[in-house]
């Protein structure tokens, strides 16, 4: 049978028990000279998680960059920033990037990213071509000379972030792009012209052209048939995506566990990892479900309340829960972490305006950094210099307790798995 | 550039006064010597339209093969189906056309199409490929050997019926094919397997293998962005879709000038000539618009009534004058000539369920036969043996009164046209 895709006949099923993300780790440990430490006090302390726990670092670009208002509440925010999250999403939306033709800010926002990038953080750019947030100065050009534009753009950020953002959002919203109608924009025509496939192979290969080894995402908020038609479309045409972003703003409720599988078992089929890319889920009042455009929601105030925010944790919870028993799914980021400048207004935050924590946020490091990571543990090594300890796919430190140094191992596949581990450092 | 798709520059606009639908021809008509027929009588008539006018032949394969149970019922059907209509559709549904494995219908099905195109009817079988009204001996065969069958029965229908029936719907509603989930069928597990595009290109290649010159349609009733980018995928793919259908069953309300006309705006720019495939629009209540499968909605009666008799002529006339004004239509299927046993049992006939006509009936066939039609017309040849006249599309009888022979003359391009009439019978 010829097949678009190769459909994976495993790996696709979901597991909360979340066995496909742990391992088994037996790690023999051997001193400088090549000899098992038997019998040594060890601490084994987990320092990553492989899983991606992304959130946006919008309004952290400021302090980053040291131009914070605010540093006071800037710091607060970074410090619960950092103590859940390794993934970040950094606003490369061109017409802000760029306002003013052949100033873009590429100086801020590489400070930015070396800031995330310094402290282990993984750093996605979002996203380099898209007909939302475009500059005025496109409106009006030939299709053509947008298009070079276009490529140009795409070429010149991605060359010059290399090696700090090494991850990309190439191209954002096609379902949609050719026949948006929103907003007058430069690039809905040219999608009109040149059909969805072909915008996503020039974004795909200008950014491909430039940093062979990125990670380069599809994404969409249309999580409907549309976006299975166009992900086989686009594997038809023989464009390889890195990873398939799925969008999941719940501005009009919480998915449930059983769409969200449903939708996990549509989009797994080709055998893409996924990146839920953009989750919001609220702690006030929903959006009316009858508003198809989020965007047409506009109120003067939406207040995070009492039982909002009860609801809102548990539904993290559950959400995040149900994400990583998928085998499929390798991040999910978070969109926006304080309500103060959030999308809409919306009380999506995981802190409240006032920086302070919602119920959610400290269910959600609950879980990333309790039920789901290895506790600093003291173990004895065996006669021949073995540890055993079982955790979440990540990285691990293995300290001696003698001052006699330490190492580093990384879990990286599920199950029972056998490491060496080298303390290079003399007693 | 790039495109995936020719976007045409011209023929895509909208014209009410349907001038992309008539020629004004001039004929010079020339007797048996080749000598112009100077000052002759003749008479000129329509005989055929260019535009397809489908209505679905379910309701007359009986009376076709002899085996009508009414056939005074079925007869005066007949003549009203002719009275307006050039293309038929006829149900080749796998699961009613080869109900025991090995024993197709091919011998009812072939007289029906016969007796249609004898008429001098466009015939379509419908569908070669669908996931629904399947054979219940194909469940719980591995998907290979459905594959293996379904390609059988397309190249075994295709050429049983070749030069009879030469236009199929290869494949329809692929959109919902591989997430379909409201019956058990063997056909979804194998979309899902194979994707979307595979599904089509299998139908597509198996049917033009048997029959190279067929006009091969994609159907889908789903006339969402799904459905375009399901046609990108296809035309990345290189599989050369002949005929874009569209179905509108209006159960649930008459679409509207405005949105048929932004839905003829999206499909049109593949540059592929579009059939409206499965038209209903109905004489009594509407079905809520809550219902997301037709098929849910089973009413013990649904009849039709005054008032929505006379809102059903109004909405299939606006149907027809918007869908004739736009260029890129060729062919618009009704579904259901009359109320008798009409799909959903919905009062979406054009005559009552006693074989009356409707409002409807007479509106179209005044459209068709009195308003786009040329009645007969006596005109005399000027000294250079010429005529004029004016016309939809189509072919033309030009008869001289005298007893002198007729002739045949086609338009099949709009705008001002010279051609060459030869009455060849001797006066």
């Amino acid at each position: 049978m010829t097949s678009l895709f190769t459909a994976p006949t495993g790996g696709r099923t979901p597991d909360p028990s979340l066995a496909h993300r742990r391992a088994d780790a037996t790690v023999t440990l051997r001193g400088p000279d090549g000899a098992p430490l038997a019998d040594q006090d060890v601490v084994v302390r987990q320092t990553r998680h492989a899983f991606l726990f992304g959130c946006i670092g919008f309004d952290l670009v400021d302090l980053a960059g040291g131009t914070s208002q605010d540093p006071a509440y800037d710091g607060r925010l970074a410090d619960a920033w950092f103590d859940v999250f390794n993934q970040t999403t950094l606003p490369f939306y061109w017409g802000t990037f760029e306002p003013e033709r052949g100033a873009p800010q590429t100086d801020r926002l590489l400070r930015a990213a070396r800031w995330f990038a310094d402290r282990g953080v993984v750093v996605k750019g979002h996203p380099l071509v898209w007909h939302t947030v475009q500059p005025d100065w496109l409106l009006g050009l030939p299709d053509a000379e947008v298009e070079r534009l276009q490529r140009e753009r795409v070429r010149r950020d991605v060359a010059a972030f290399r090696g700090v953002v090494d991850t990309w959002d190439a191209i954002n919203e096609v379902v949609i792009m050719p026949v948006f109608t929103a907003q007058e924009n430069a690039i809905t025509p040219l999608a009109r012209q040149k059909g969805r496939v072909e915008m996503i192979r020039m974004a795909f290969e200008e950014a491909r052209a430039e940093n062979p080894g990125a990670t380069l995402l599809l994404n969409d908020f249309d999580l409907s048939t549309a976006y299975e038609c166009l992900v086989e479309a686009v594997l038809g045409a023989g464009i390889r995506i890195d990873r398939l972003g799925l969008q999941s703003h719940m501005h009009q409720g919480y998915l449930g566990e059983e769409r969200t599988l449903e939708i996990l078992d549509r989009f797994s089929r080709y055998g893409i990892p996924i990146h839920f890319t953009e989750t919001t889920l609220l702690s006030g009042d929903l959006m009316p479900g009858h508003i198809e455009d989020l965007n047409d929601w506009q109120v003067e105030s939406w207040p995070s309340t009492p039982e909002g925010e009860e609801r809102q944790a548990d539904e993290v919870e559950r959400h995040y829960r149900t994400l990583l028993s998928h085998p499929s799914v390798e991040a999910s980021t978070y969109w926006g972490l304080s309500d103060r400048g959030m999308w809409l207004n919306a009380p999506g935050g995981l802190l409240r305006a006032d920086g302070s924590p919602k119920p959610a946020y400290d269910r959600l490091r609950g879980l990333v950094k309790d039920e789901w990571w290895l506790a600093p543990t003291t173990l004895r090594t065996d006669a021949e210099g073995r540890v055993r300890f079982g955790g979440f796919l990540g990285d691990y430190t293995i300290e001696r307790l003698d001052g006699g140094g330490a190492g580093t191992v990384t879990l990286d596949t599920p199950g029972a798995v056998t490491l060496e581990g080298k303390l290079p450092h003399a007693a």
